[in-house]
């Protein structure tokens, strides 16, 4: 697949552009030569960050809008050729304690984006970022495509609604649509300032920090993690991919107890260490035990598998953020 | 079981009380003895109706209210024992065209009412009435509960997040509460003013005015249809057992295509005729085709299978119709 013809001043739209993997997602397009807009709403704590474009900014078009606001996202969508809707709430516990902004942001928003797109440019393509969140805890391991979805909080429940806006929107009006369900992803321009958005980036802080990292259980619950440049080549594949459309692809990586990640990290750092509490209950509540996913079908499908490997792509981040740790404190 | 040591002197509040299933229970549930309240927003072709509860109407309390209504649900779930929760937004079409309103019934109002049960009654158990929709198009048949979910359209979808929004809350807040997954539902007190609301009410209407019957398609699509006194039964059953607590149940019964199933009606009705015609393009897209349910489950669980015959069923509401037909017409 040459991305860079798929790509070349096409004019592409990312919805939750200012924020981890949206941010890196428009680096990469920039270097690929695509017209890119990002649009952001800024929602603090969210993980848009400024800084994240910092060196693209005179590269790319921002504009600052939640996909909440329909008239928006009505002029926004017009004459776009992709649009990677990274847009999201990601909290779980977030959504525990408020499951209608989570509705608002992973449903309604969804539907907004693709009634848009069915009235102002029904011929653009659309990738989604989905999570494995949907499938709650394992019925068994690794997890494929098949396995079905019984998502464990209101997060899981609306984000499954949300893929499936895309898919029905693909399969009843011919937007062209995909999903991709994402695993635990890291890397450089993740959010790092609290622990709601995920584990990953809240340890490496903490490493980093010199502080004490706090396992939940006894640690040897086991996970995949994606370096972010791995999921942003996923999601240019898909969009490049006309066999992907309607389809749902489970992104995924080898698996690795929290544990042993946590001492990896811990030797690359050079600093932090670590204990093992018990869960919190609101956390047990809606914890999923192990998981990895099996990610076969996108490897037959477009080809894609990981390339960076745990160490390496580990190294990359707390690089990143020793340099750049201040933008993100 | 004993119904009626279950149910007798209990607090029973039931959404969606004026409509199709929900009258019916209120019925049932009035002869049990129980202490009804029907809560019914009466949106306008939605199939709330006050002859549906004619009869009874000094022996249940109504409360006109829309469950989108959050101070309203807070006050009215207070005290009850018994939730049964049917209020929705059921036309498919009707979801493709407004994809919000759908949206805010079947998914908002849902969280309202486990919201409003989790702060003021969390002791409350909760039966939801779910859908044969959110399977989509069957990957075999019978479709049995372990069946992937990949609904065809908005309304599946939502219906999809609002049951799993009652697993959730049961499994994390330990509010007791079951879902019922219903196929084609038929029977006294069901709308059959138009055909937005499925095609069992309208077919039975248009034999009786001696009207040609329009089948979409070949006419050898399979469906299950259920009476609705055997479906009131199966709520009151989840309702009665704990080991129904945070289960999905499929009901269902026979198979029939809706060839056969016709040419049945117009026997029954001694009028009516039929004619094959294509698909229309917005109901093929978002057609299934053949459906029906594996219901062991239940069956191995609750002890519920259906007991009314089709041709009984069609008898008993051919004879509703006959006799307060102008109430529906």
């Amino acid at each position: 697949m040459d991305l860079d013809k798929a790509f070349r001043g096409k004019k592409v739209l990312i919805t939750g552009g200012l924020g981890f993997i949206g941010s890196n997602l428009a680096h990469r397009l920039v270097e690929l030569g695509a017209k890119v807009l990002l649009v952001d709403s800024m929602i603090p704590h969210h993980g848009g960050n400024l800084f994240n474009i910092a060196d693209i900014k005179n590269k790319v078009a921002v504009n600052i809008a939640d996909i909440r606001d329909e008239n928006g996202m009505d002029y926004l969508v017009r004459d776009q050729q992709f649009i990677f809707n990274l847009a999201g709430q990601v909290s779980h516990t977030d959504s525990m304690t408020d499951p209608y902004t989570d509705l608002e942001i992973n449903c309604r928003s969804q539907i907004s984006l693709l009634e848009a797109c069915r009235k102002h440019n029904p011929t653009v393509k659309i990738i989604f970022a989905s999570t494995r969140q949907i499938y709650g805890a394992p019925d068994y391991l690794p997890v494929n495509e098949t396995h079905l979805l019984h998502p464990t909080d209101v997060n899981g429940i609306n984000k499954m609604a949300g893929e499936w806006y895309h898919i029905v929107y693909n399969n009843v009006y011919g937007i062209r649509a995909t999903s991709l369900r994402l695993t635990n992803t890291y890397g450089p321009r993740m959010l790092v300032k609290h622990n709601r958005l995920g584990f990953i980036g809240w340890f490496i802080r903490q490493a980093l920090d010199g502080e004490e990292i706090q396992l939940f259980g006894d640690g040897t619950q086991l996970r995949d993690l994606n370096y972010v440049d791995d999921v942003v080549d996923a999601f240019l594949l898909a969009a490049a991919h006309e066999n992907a459309n309607g389809e749902v692809f489970n992104l995924g990586t080898e698996a690795i107890s929290l544990m042993e990640l946590v001492h990896l990290l811990i030797e690359i750092c050079g600093s932090g260490s670590y204990t093992l509490v018990p869960f919190p209950p609101e956390r047990k509540r809606i914890d999923i035990g192990s998981y990895y996913s099996d990610y076969t079908k996108v490897e037959a499908s477009l080809g894609w598998r990981p390339q960076i490997s745990l160490r390496d792509g580990l190294e990359r981040t707390v690089a990143y953020y020793r340099k750049h740790g201040e933008r993100y404190w």
